[in-house]
Parts: structure tokens; C-alpha cells; sequence
């Protein structure tokens, strides 16, 4: 069982998340952001790199690729809603992105 | 520039994708499949070797994936419809998911 994040917690973990680009969704307590690449090999490089991360981790996201789009939505299950697995999986991907 | 299909091409190329178990959209010249796996690991191996495919053919797919379940859909923007890679691609993906 994952822990849901207290409001200290979003402040500390999500908040900064939000400068980069994530934007808390409406009617779920999950967070989502655009990635957008050169190209197809670069988008589904960026998804090869953050899949590794993810199954490590145990952690998997909701995510489509459209070319060189690639949309991921974060949440976590177990808890209802967003946990600190979402704020370390949404960083490491703004990592592989090089953003 | 690529062709779209002829009413006698799509019966030969795309019938035998709806046995299985893709489906023409509404509203949409496009065939979707939701591909089920045994878990990420195999939804992503499937989504990495047909990324290989589509990039070779430089035809790519639009399609997600929510832990073991990648759902794909195929159309060619060019041809404003289906085209003859869609069907490539089609057999392909499930030639690779082992369907």
C-alpha cells in the first residue's frame, strides 16, 4: 500500500512538478503532462527510457504517443490518488526529457 | 503521398484484420485493437518491437498504454483514410503479440 500525499507533502513534491510543465487534471487527483520531441524515434526513446524506470520501480504510468507526442498521466491506485510515486516518476521523466 | 485503400483492397486487406479482433471506428477511417498482455513488461516488449516496424515503414500508430493493455489505432493521415500500411502494420502487430 502506497501512501496518498498529505498537503505538506503536494506542497513539497507536486508543487515543483506543476513549474515543469505538469498540470494537476480535473475530477482525478492525478497529474499530466505533454512531451513533445523531434520525432518518433526521440518520443518512444524518451517512453523506452522512462519504461525501465517505471517497472524498477513499480510504478506505471497512463501514457499515449501520437509521433513524436507522448502524453502521461500520473496517479497512483493504491492510494486513490497521488503518492510520492507519482512526484518520482513525474521528475525522472522530466530528466529523460531534458526538460 | 500515400493511397488510400479501394473498396476491393480493403476487403482483402482489411477483412481478414476485423476476424482479428480489430474494429473500424465510427466517425473515423481508422481500425483499433486493444492488445492484452501478461503484464508491462510484455506490453511495452510488444509496443518496443512494433515501434521498430513503424519506424522502418515510417508509418507510426496512435496508441496507449495503461499497464498491460495497449490500445492502438491505425490510420494514414496522408491518405485521409486507410491505406495499405495500416494494413502492413496491422498484421504486423499482431503477428508480434503472437494473435
Amino acid at each position: 500500500m502506497t501512501d496518498k500525499l498529505t498537503p505538506a507533502e503536494r506542497t513539497e513534491m507536486i508543487d515543483p512538478l506543476l513549474q515543469s510543465g505538469w498540470q494537476l487534471l480535473d475530477g482525478r487527483d492525478a497529474i499530466h503532462k505533454s512531451f513533445v520531441f523531434k520525432n518518433f524515434v526521440e518520443a518512444f526513446g524518451f517512453m523506452t527510457r522512462a519504461a525501465l524506470w517505471a517497472e524498477k520501480w513499480n510504478h506505471h504510468p497512463e501514457w499515449s504517443n501520437v509521433y513524436k507526442t507522448v502524453e502521461v498521466t500520473l496517479t497512483t491506485h493504491d492510494a486513490d490518488g497521488l503518492s510520492a510515486l507519482d512526484a518520482k516518476l513525474g521528475a525522472k521523466m522530466d530528466t529523460l526529457a531534458g526538460d
